[in-house]
């Protein structure tokens, strides 16, 4: 038996017809998908890291993941081989060998997940975006000014969905702000973790923000109060996609 | 009895699981799930009439179509009634009464494609857009100029694909580009009518002039060749979609 290697793998993925990244016994799991995967290239059971646990229906364009496995297959092997062993939802990016104390989640500085609006329904972008149905258009510039007061480190406890396992509420925000893309308004935020159901509430939050007379004001208030219960709706989950993970002195 | 009424419909479908618009038996196409529903609303049999018949795995945000039918129901109540009756991958954008002379095909005066490229596979276009397999990325500026000497009054045989029936060659350009989106490069373009695989046929013809000394010379070749043969192959369906089309009078 060669050494135990460390690796590390960037995959993307259609979230839609997944029961989200973490594995559950009968249940269609990226996570368990890529097990299964590597378990038909390695030939023995293999448990991966994420960096993040997307829920169900959440896509990912730069998840990344770690696992350790014993082999004698060259590492330039590998991408094509687990690539061909996943579904067709998923796409390895890369393997590569990673240091031994590599671990997806742990060693992870921030992540940046963007959530896409749609300005009208349309059958080409429903997997991965939402529109929603409002009275009046959402405006880009007062939703970009409604998540100013995100950046820098904040307890965002109103973001936390209800219910959810607790971590730091303390969240160092890097980025927040509202772009245009193809089918309409697009929210990117990045930080170094996330609350359960944080992006989805930021949305539902902005949108009502938005509408407000002072965006920024309403959006600080519902920050500052540390209230879950004045959070905005949670927006779904098909418009939300984990673009990428940044580690120690790397670009994301 | 009451008189049948001329109807229009707009209408986008993700194509990636049709067999294209035609009606066929047996299999899932776009006219034949609209017939479907409309019988389903109406009643009655029901024959549509598509401005553009997209072939399979070929996306539309703007198709139109035309159909008669004899109803008491108020028009403002087909939209919501003949888009729950139509499957997921489709939608009804609207259906307004329309002129009785009014045919999608005959009296349309223009239709505008896009075709969507992918600067790297991209899990979440990929129902949507190509991912080209070339030794380098497709230029932005090269692709747009290689398209130029399209505009105007041409015969477009070269663009015919092998084996169609022939339909009148000679067909106005009223608008052939290339921009970036989202994903990677896009190419769009407006004519009175198009030939059989023809934006396919010029997807592929440019990705290889693009590649030439000289994009528009190199282009315009192999249009005024009137050659089947010199053109590029034909870019997958997957990429193309039916964004609008135009009618006397009106703006797309």
């Amino acid at each position: 038996m060669s050494e135990a290697k460390r690796f590390r793998v960037t995959l993307a993925y259609d979230g839609t017809d997944f029961h989200g990244w973490q594995r559950q016994p009968e249940l269609r799991t990226v996570q368990g998908e890529l097990e299964y995967a590597l378990h038909g290239v390695f030939g023995t059971e293999v448990t991966v890291n994420g960096a993040g646990r997307t829920d169900a229906g959440v896509h990912a364009r730069g998840q990344v993941a770690s696992f350790s496995a014993s082999t004698t297959l060259p590492n330039h092997a590998l991408r094509p081989l687990v690539g061909r062993a996943c579904p067709k939802d998923m796409r390895i990016r890369s393997i590569d060998e990673a240091a031994p104390d590599f671990h997806a989640r742990h060693t992870a500085v921030a992540r940046r997940y963007a959530y896409r609006l749609l300005d009208e329904p349309d059958v080409l972008y429903e997997r991965m975006a939402w529109h929603p149905l409002r009275r009046k258009h959402p405006d880009l510039a007062r939703l970009d000014a409604a998540v100013q007061p995100l950046l820098g480190d904040h307890d965002c406890t109103a973001f936390q969905a209800t219910g959810s396992t607790p971590v730091d509420p303390e969240c160092r925000i890097l980025h927040a702000g509202w772009r245009r893309w193809e089918g309409g308004l697009m929210f990117e935020v990045e930080a170094d973790h996330f609350l359960y159901h944080m992006v989805r509430k930021l949305v539902g939050t902005a949108l009502h923000a938005g509408d407000t007379k002072d965006p920024a004001g309403e959006f600080a208030a519902v920050l500052t109060s540390r209230d879950r219960a004045r959070s905005g709706p949670m927006a779904p989950s098909r418009g939300l996609c984990l673009e990428a993970v940044k580690y120690e002195g790397e670009e994301a």
